[in-house]
């Protein structure tokens, strides 16, 4: 057992606004830095995006692959004027969709002040209807 | 960083029983007040279904989106009187699959002794296999 | 309200190596016994795939409904030659995509002791891309 120290909770939010409509950020240094700024040595950190037409998911950081995730997306969950989510004017029920098939949060082990991820892990956001401003919550739990 | 109160952990268990044998039922308020009861200010909430032919998910109040994402599982995910499973009796394959694409739990950050919410989410259980007593259990983790 | 213990982290490696490219590993007595060792009373425990063509899930521990499940899979995110990932030499494809629809991490709660789970729930490691070393982190929190 290891000795304790005092358990706290902090969070940030990240903002985005992309250019696309759909889009795949890497986000991963931004939360690493954030475990840095925050000092803490031991936890969880919950990376959760706080809008229902985006997610957050971890895989890796190859461009092909990207490619074959967004084209598996929109075979799963595709783009279709007859969703009945666009009698209420919207236009973005696949956006829904496809956030609910990615998922829209990740939780990252904290070890020894930082995160601790396997060797081709990386955190991304993954927005489905973006060109407008939209938030990640970091929320660290932790000593 | 924050001044520390003493991190504890509070647990409810939510009943369902549903008329139907699928149904979406929203679960914010019942959460909402979990949290305000225990009084934790800063923390994690888990929501998790008990039943593996359940879920639990974040998406859209609106009805209409409701009935895409209920058609969405359904065409991924079909009633299907061929699943091997169904070898034991059982009659409920799909219900298992369902639960496996739209997941069976959710974190939510408490910020603020509220749950840290984005404008439109919305946490609601999602009975894939009813008319029987089922759970979610909450389990929060915070000061 | 309880009486508070002092919340501490806890953390354990599973590893793994299959002997085919896709199966499916029970694990909730391995991380029972972490728990157990750890002696926590109450709190979360993360069980997250640390390579990114594998899973951990929740779901039935019956043979039929682990075939029906790695049928879907299969059916939902194929083997396909035609990847774009595979530009980069790579033939796994598919596995990344089926890590992405199983989700690649669970919470587990724990409650007096001892994992909160349902009647029927039990945890799954699952390999997309195996006959290598791979490792699932076990991160436990709580007191």
């Amino acid at each position: 057992m290891k000795p304790t120290a005092t358990m706290r909770a902090e969070t940030k939010y990240l903002w985005f606004n992309t250019k696309t409509r759909r889009e795949y950020i890497r986000i991963t240094d931004q939360i690493a830095a954030f475990i840095s700024e925050c000092g803490l040595q031991d936890g969880m950190l919950l990376a959760s995006a706080m809008h229902i037409t985006a997610g957050v998911y971890i895989n890796d950081w190859e461009e092909g692959l990207i490619q074959d995730i967004d084209a598996w997306l929109e075979r799963l969950a595709p783009v279709n004027p007859h969703y009945k989510h666009h009698n209420t004017g919207e236009d973005n029920g696949d956006a829904h969709l496809k956030r609910l098939l990615i998922n829209h949060q990740v939780i990252v082990p904290i070890t020894d002040g930082k995160l601790d991820l396997g060797p081709w892990e990386q955190i991304f956001y993954a927005e489905f209807d973006g060109k407008r401003e939209k938030r990640v919550i970091l929320k660290a739990l932790g000593m």
